[in-house]
């Protein structure tokens, strides 16, 4: 029994699975079954090619309201010479779609006719006269949709594999079909296991880790077309895993048993597999998500199990789809089991890469994949080499280049998944990628929300929230990466980015961000526009415990401080002042540690993990903190003008003339707008 | 009243809906609904953004397994010098995700340290000893999860209008909330009227129409995230029409009365629409669709019908979603109703035109849009100049270039809709499309897709479905035009296509294609592979009603003909033929009546438009027809040598070995393979 996690390459952890699978008979569709063709067949995939039963039409049918006729009888027809035909023997009156007449093999439209009685007289009731009379003659079936002219009997009209979209469920109709034998969708259970695990709606304490990851793995395979049940949380207890996981096996066909799959004290899946199956790879070379369990496990036959389908009532959570539990007996003796990791990006991505493939080849369909875009990376990134590492970046048009910035690399933020336009694989073998380098993205979003995209790099401000917000109802996505105010010039010179923020102080003029720009941008034109006066002052916590009071206060020793980073233009305010009071950073305490965002400071501010920090009253609002104002500044956006004057940003200039923005704005305390929108430079 | 239809310009109809929608209170989402937090949000769309409610994690976390200790605690510790800390004081024991201690500020992996027992001994229990001893120090925070690294209180998680994917619910789980709030679905009554129209499943006589496009439409609604409502086929009567659509105005948020939108004697729906409310828009210029009605109707506000939200048992037909119907009620005073055309692929597209803007603006979700991609086209097209002409393409990419063929254009042929791989739209004010052209097209398909894409122009044989069927499974998509075999070798020369079939005889010489290849493609290297010999023969009616035995028969006067189009192998045969025998064409009646296809022959010979025509067996089999073999003929690939030696086409020169495919088209009559993959010409 070994717990080691051992490196397999990715490509031989998943020959190693697909080959078990394969043993097991499990290498294929796992069923077909025929469903009525009804809009729930959308989604679902042909289990067999569907062949025509019929011709569509199927007779000759008029393609217009008119009369049928013989095309030879119209010959010679001509304004200056009209042709008179006699109903009913040489003409009849035909709705579109009516079968034609077997003598006929032409339409003539009705509003190319006219319609006359005995006499010769122009007849009221136009669909019913004696006679008609035209003056152009017809060609064989001209207006005529002829048998078969959409489908004819016995031809492909859709090849196994296709996934059913809503114009193929009228061919296949169309072609004389009232079912569809479809493959049956594959049932996951998704086992949470972990004694600190407490649901979601569960009041949190100190240690409660919250279980979401079942549901968010429910949603994948769903979306992959299987159908999920998620059971409740299952305790770190090797019994109660091993019974969990017998059970589940009766009733699906996969199980993903998430977390515990790594080599802790308490990580007891690849033993679960052990015991109760194979287990094939333990740790695959891959980040994230590195240590992968990928096993079979025995099915029990149990009858009262196969007679109900399911063992016992209070340990089945309430499934989304009764069905999958109330189905026919599964026979199979081993079904596949994935041990996931329980960082929820490893989790997510470790299903992508590992169950997606299984249920494409069960469904019959091919694995599902993202569109392609060649990206400019923006900024060097390291990799393992023996790993294929997936980098979540987010991607941006930004002039003539595509460009992909990596974003935050922590397996256990999810928000970097949400927030993540597409994934760039590092494969092993590769360092890295410098950059400016080219690679391939696989995008989460459209080429079209691509282009829509604002980069703003810069300084952050909680406004930039807002701003996202309301440009998102203005057809604009606002994706912001928070590097300091010099970092924003520095990416606008790197062409990087649309946009910065900036609240840059120049200590010899008082003047904001102006002498920053003619240093860090010398030969980009830009537009500085105001955005916002806001306070800056000391976050504390409530009541302010450490009594701080200015920034004096930082140099006593029972005071711990929690910094912004180096180029950030509070770092910038703080620096300025300390050296106008004189105090050195060396006898502040916490000066080093460095967070990159004003919320950032406020949340080590709330743990306890510093007395105070400088930043702005909103961060503090945020996390209940209190708030000790001490300056006033100014934060405007910095915006080379070939953007300034784009169609892209045009929204944003908007924005910052709608009152109902402004109010937004300014219902967050601190912030004054009447500078909103002003040019203070225009170089 | 006015039953006549106008042709006013696609942007101004939709004007007017959408200006009389915000006018009925109807110009965003209906309402908002709060739901749980579980895998049923997927694809629903945020009403409200949503603003973090906690941070996560919510406490300083371990991100390893190992040891909390304070960071200051182990400067200077190197390999040469090893740190030891005494538990619990200085070091305590923490798994992945544990809250660290008050004092604590970093985390020193499990694997990192010798755990020791009281006298400096290493000490069994790893987890638990009296002391530990490293030899690296940490920094401050290393392998911590600080409170907030995902997501701090208050800040945004995902704007309103964001359509929810897997990842997005984990995220927001972990911002601390169990439920969204989400759009209601808005729910779509479909209205198929005709009395010519006979449900899916009926056995079919002749002028029988099947009602398929409420299937159609009722699933494209779903996909667009509305909820469809199904009603029975209502007759051609006025007052039936406008019983159902009052009803159906009750408990829906929009109807689609399909057909009856034209403006014959019984296309009732306009005038359902003026006496029922307001007729906006009766005819829009845009092909396909012409006779769209946009319009308001009225909604009765029936007491008993709000409380059972639902009249009369027996006129609704079985729903999808009963839910739909027993929602509380629905008060605006007016409802949208859209007049959608009787032709399949007009009815579908004026659902995408005209209901998918209205359902995404109900949902607050941004319209649909399909990648877009410039592409060639294959020929030229004309388009009437007033028009918004959306035209069907099929799209491949051979060499450097992205094809659009166009797809035969009557609004009827709904496998038009399952073929094309994209929409090109021609706009009003232009006149078509010249061949070489560069047009946008927008995608139904991946570019990945298009990229497997195998076009395939020439000569038809039913054994390219079959071919299809088998590409399929091997990640090819074949794509075949039917242009006849001299059509195939000019697609070639022009680089259009990846392959030809073709069987031309060469009469001097007996041989098949070479000289032709010369001819059309003298400067083209190209791979002449043999694919079949085929019997080719006459096709009649069962019983050979006509007693036709050779083409001698051609030339009786009681005999109708059905020919195949110029340029068609199988016309160069017949013309061979007629020529040896000394008949000409004018003495064959029907000589110029042309089918395309060896099943569009077949099915004028099984419809009585002709009594027999020349082709291949399968075609007369396929529908039951009786065949007169008369001749043997080659049937050969034409491919250039650029792409007989390329990726994609390898697994179909693969197929041509495979044995189940051989026996495939064996199965079929007519046909023998001993020529399989034979090359004739490596030129």
């Amino acid at each position: 029994m070994s717990l080691y996690l051992h490196d397999i390459p990715l490509a031989q952890a998943k020959q190693a699975f697909q080959d078990a699978l394969q043993q097991a008979g499990l290498g294929q569709i796992l069923a077909r079954e025929t469903i009525p063709l009804d809009e729930n067949a959308l989604g679902r995939v042909l289990a067999e090619p569907v062949w025509a039963l019929r011709s569509s039409p199927h007779y000759h049918a008029a393609a217009m309201d008119g009369f049928a006729l013989r095309a030879e009888d119209t010959r010679g027809a001509q304004p200056s010479a009209p042709v008179t035909l006699r109903l009913p023997e040489a003409a009849q009156y035909v709705d579109t779609g009516d079968p034609l007449p077997d003598w006929a093999n032409a339409v003539i439209p009705i509003e190319n006719v006219e319609s006359l009685d005995q006499d010769g007289q122009i007849y009221a009731d136009v669909r019913h006269p004696d006679f008609i009379r035209f003056r152009a003659a017809s060609v064989p079936w001209q207006h005529v949709r002829p048998l078969g002219e959409d489908i004819v009997a016995t031809q492909l009209v859709l090849p196994a594999g296709h996934v059913l979209r809503p114009y193929d469920l009228g061919a296949i109709a169309a072609s004389g079909h009232d079912s569809v034998i479809v493959a049956r969708s594959p049932r996951v259970a998704i086992l949470p296991t972990g004694t600190e695990l407490v649901p979601i709606g569960t009041e949190l304490r100190r240690g409660d880790i919250l279980e979401y990851n079942s549901l968010v793995l429910a949603a994948q395979v769903k979306a992959m077309g299987a159908i999920p049940t998620r059971y409740s949380i299952t305790p770190d207890d090797f019994e109660a895993i091993c019974a969990r996981v017998e059970e589940a096996a009766q009733a699906h066909d996969l199980i993903l048993l998430n977390a515990g799959s790594s080599a802790g004290a308490e990580d007891f899946s690849s033993r679960v597999v052990e015991k109760l199956g194979r287990l094939l790879v333990h740790g695959v070379a891959v980040r994230p998500g590195h240590p992968v369990i990928l096993g079979m496990v025995n099915r029990l036959i149990v009858n009262e199990l196969i007679v109900n389908g399911k063992s016992d009532e209070s340990l089945a959570e309430e499934s989304i789809n009764h069905d999958s539990i109330n189905h026919p007996p599964l026979t199979n003796p081993q079904i596949p089991i994935i041990g996931v990791p329980g960082y929820p990006v490893s989790a997510a991505l470790t299903v992508d890469i590992f169950a997606e493939e299984v249920i494409a080849r069960w469904l019959g369909r091919r694995p599902a994949e993202l569109p392609l875009e060649t990206v400019t990376m923006t900024r060097k990134v390291t990799s393992p080499p023996g790993d294929d590492d997936f980098m979540r970046v987010a991607i941006g048009r930004v002039g003539d280049r595509v460009l992909a910035a990596p974003i935050a690399r922590g397996a256990g933020v999810i928000t970097s998944l949400v927030r993540a336009d597409g994934l760039v694989l590092i494969p092993a073998g590769m360092q890295g990628v410098e950059a400016g380098e080219q690679v391939q993205a696989r995008l989460y979003r459209s080429k079209q929300e691509i282009d829509r995209t604002i980069f703003c790099i810069g300084s952050h401000d909680v406004i930039l929230d807002l701003m996202a917000q309301f440009l998102s109802e203005h057809e604009r996505r606002l994706v912001s990466a928070n590097v300091g105010s010099q970092g924003g010039l520095v990416a606008l010179k790197r062409g990087e980015a649309h946009l910065a923020g900036s609240h840059l102080l120049d200590p010899q003029t008082g003047d904001y961000n102006v002498r920053y720009i003619r240093q860090y941008l010398p030969d980009v034109p830009v537009r500085l526009v105001g955005l916002v006066n806001r306070e800056q002052g000391l976050i504390v916590r409530r009541g302010n415990p450490k009594g701080v009071r200015s920034l004096q206060d930082l140099a006593r020793a029972e005071v711990t401080f929690i910094n912004r980073q180096r180029g950030a233009g509070t770092r910038v305010l703080l620096d300025y002042h300390l050296e106008k009071l004189g105090i050195v950073p060396e006898s502040v305490r916490g000066y080093t540690d460095e967070e990159y965002t004003h919320l950032g400071v406020a949340a080590a501010v709330a743990s306890g993990r510093a007395d105070c920090g400088l930043g702005i009253p909103a961060a503090a609002q945020a996390l209940d903190l209190d708030f000790v104002p001490l300056f006033h500044e100014r934060y405007d956006l910095v915006v080379p003008r070939i953007y300034a004057e784009s169609d892209l940003l045009a929204p944003l200039f908007d924005l910052l003339k709608s009152q109902s923005f402004q109010n937004a704005v300014r219902a967050l305390p601190g912030y004054d707008t009447g500078i909103m929108g002003q040019i203070y430079l225009e170089a």
